[in-house]
């Protein structure tokens, strides 16, 4: 792990209040995979009838578990009335590590269907950390049985703080919704701060809610919200093995909220939440960026200025610099690919119109945008004037910290 | 222009002898664009019967002076017995400026026509500097007198210097080749040291010849050898708005190559040594990395994975730490988007075999991959187990130093 890094500048005030969700129960443990005198191992155990989603990494050189898991929801999952559980370790990925990952895997939800009594088609399982280094699974299953004997419904933050590698902070974020006058709960955890990009980056975040959600619709609502949400952020543009998002639902509430358009906008709200706490603690991040495209020829177009403008080293280091260097949000979106003209284009920094029709607007007065950058949550503005195609895309700044953190630490 | 920066420590010994390419003069000359006490401009005039062929930048936002070259020379760029002329400044990259931007490349023509006698329509200009601010061409133009009366055809280092912006180091290469018992001569000038990025970034490349070469053949040449080169490239992924390749060929020598694969292999070879050159020079540079890949399903996707591995902000910090993590170049090549099976893939640093089979090799040692990477020039082998496809691409690695850079210049 080398050093501790000091907590982000953008981390929420405190971590939330997460409400308890019946029907899930969490603990955590000291494995001692790679880290010493932490906690690095989860389990989370869901009742009988729960559903459960995920989306995961498109990388061709995905991990072990994540392919297990994949290959596990394809199938649908197993019975839905045996329960679930997810286990989780940080300190070592299993990811490149060949024939013997996947011995790994499946020793580890051999041990925890003994453990839990949950049969090993519901067992999911997800590993962060260093990539090609055998993952002492061993450890893991000597913890299953304390794990299993300390499981409680009010210890989310633990396994929020056992899932995180290079992360400042644990992130939570919660929800409530009335549907049918009956309030239903979502909360959920992630984990996060490096290799962040659209494919989900190296990024664990495992959602829950008391709603009763059909297997169908609980998939077809993460898969859609997380268009809009974690694959709309970025940190560094690079793309881990080993990113899982999973969302179950235990139904314990007995509302159903299948079709539930409140749920479904309370849902995407801890998603986006969670997404953002990613990007705050972003690695080295000093300031939290919205970029928010207009104007594009289609919303995909939209997307791909967005994050062409997200992922350039010259725009965030500028950013690093509090440089309203607009002529490098033009280089950005003259790159990306997707459809632009110049002579159309305008860019706001906050609420200050820097350009417009292809030049510096007349009005601008660089003191006005080097105001903005000075402030910790950033706006660039772009529109394209072309058609109707928008985006929202999220980042932070290239800085000094990002070299520091990632060319010392095997990750 | 800030600071100053301190040379590269990958930059060549000495800038090269380069030979009198005869039928080209040069001139450069201070017109205090933007910088003080340096040259700021320089002018190359072509005898008549020079040949012209140019590639720039496929960026969506290209400069005033780039969108003017290309319209010439898909005009065919004139009669060539008229000569032609090339002026280029620095400091100021005329890039998003409207319609002023154009009114200043129509002003730089006018007067370079009459200071020099060649027709506007084979006048070609290029600015790299700033964007977004208007280009005082008037000083520029104030010089175009003193420019046409100090051609010479020995002043081409001074042109190398005169277009300088971040750079550390003058760039330039040369190389002679005998057809049919005859020695025709190649001679290159290049800048440029960020926003390298295939497609041309900041970079502008001119290339000189006394060899006879038809307009056409040139042109093919150029656009096909950019592509195994210039596009080959990369410092940080990022593309400008101003970037132009000019090859010319004056005929001087009475040779013609137009169909020699020994004068192609020899401008392959100026251009190459250049192209490493800009990225020996690449902000904050500390490692010179040649990334090739094979076994890939095609050459197209080779270049993928090449790049993929070449822009992660992941893998070049590992490279500035000197740290063989291998485990980020198997999450390039997964995030690339082509094809791949993680336990086909085989990775060395150097000749130091440290992944095969989708794992750590059995006889790898750390310390082995660690004492290649704390070499200058370093070498990232990937061969993918599918195909023959095969490419190779150049990179440096990420540092404290680019922050500095780009954290306060305004380029």
């Amino acid at each position: 792990m080398g050093k501790t890094l000091a907590v982000s500048p953008l981390a929420p005030a405190s971590f939330p209040e997460l409400p308890v969700i019946s029907g899930v129960r969490f603990a955590s443990a000291e494995a001692g995979v790679r880290y010493k005198n932490r906690t690095d191992v989860m389990l989370a155990v869901l009742a009988p009838g729960s559903t459960v989603a995920g989306v995961f990494t498109r990388s061709a050189t995905r991990s072990a578990p994540v392919l297990d898991c994949q290959s596990k929801l394809a199938a649908g999952g197993g019975a839905s009335d045996a329960g679930a559980a997810i286990l989780v370790n940080s300190g070592n990925s299993n990811a490149f590590t060949g024939a013997r990952g996947q011995t790994s895997v499946a020793e580890l939800c051999m041990a925890a269907e003994k453990a839990t009594g949950v049969p090993q088609s519901r067992i999911f399982t997800a590993s962060t950390g260093v990539i090609g280094e055998p993952l002492p699974h061993e450890r893991i299953v000597a913890k299953l049985d304390e794990l299993t004997g300390n499981l409680s419904e009010d210890a989310i933050k633990g396994s929020a703080r056992a899932i995180m590698t290079t992360d400042t902070f644990p992130k939570g974020a919660c929800k409530s919704v009335t549907i049918d006058g009956k309030t239903v709960q979502i909360a959920g955890i992630a984990k996060g701060s490096g290799m962040i990009a659209p494919d989900m980056a190296t990024m664990l975040v495992y959602i829950f809610t008391d709603a009763v959600v059909e297997q169908g619709a609980l998939q077809s609502m993460l898969s859609s919200l997380t268009d809009r949400t974690f694959n709309c952020i970025t940190v560094d543009s690079d793309t881990s093995t080993s990113d899982s998002l999973m969302l179950a639902a235990t139904g314990a509430s007995g509302v159903d909220a299948s079709n539930s358009d409140a749920f479904r906008t309370a849902l995407s709200d801890v998603m986006l939440d969670l997404a953002h706490q990613v990007v705050r603690d972003g690695e080295g991040a000093t300031k939290f960026v919205e970029i928010r495209v207009t104007g594009a020829a289609s919303d995909a177009d939209a997307k791909v200025h967005g994050l062409a403008i997200a992922n350039s080293p010259l725009v965030k280091t500028a950013i690093a610099g509090e440089d309203p260097n607009w002529g490098r949000v033009v280089m950005a979106i003259g790159k990306s690919g997707a459809a632009a003209d110049r002579d159309l284009l305008s860019i706001w920094f906050g609420d200050v119109l820097v350009a417009e029709k292809g030049w510096v607007s007349p009005d601008y007065k660089e003191a006005d945008g080097a105001a903005h950058m000075k402030g910790q949550d950033l706006v660039i503005r772009v529109d394209l004037g072309l058609g109707d195609g928008a985006s929202t895309v999220w980042t932070c700044d290239l800085t000094h910290g990002y070299i520091d953190i990632n060319a010392d630490y095997r990750s």
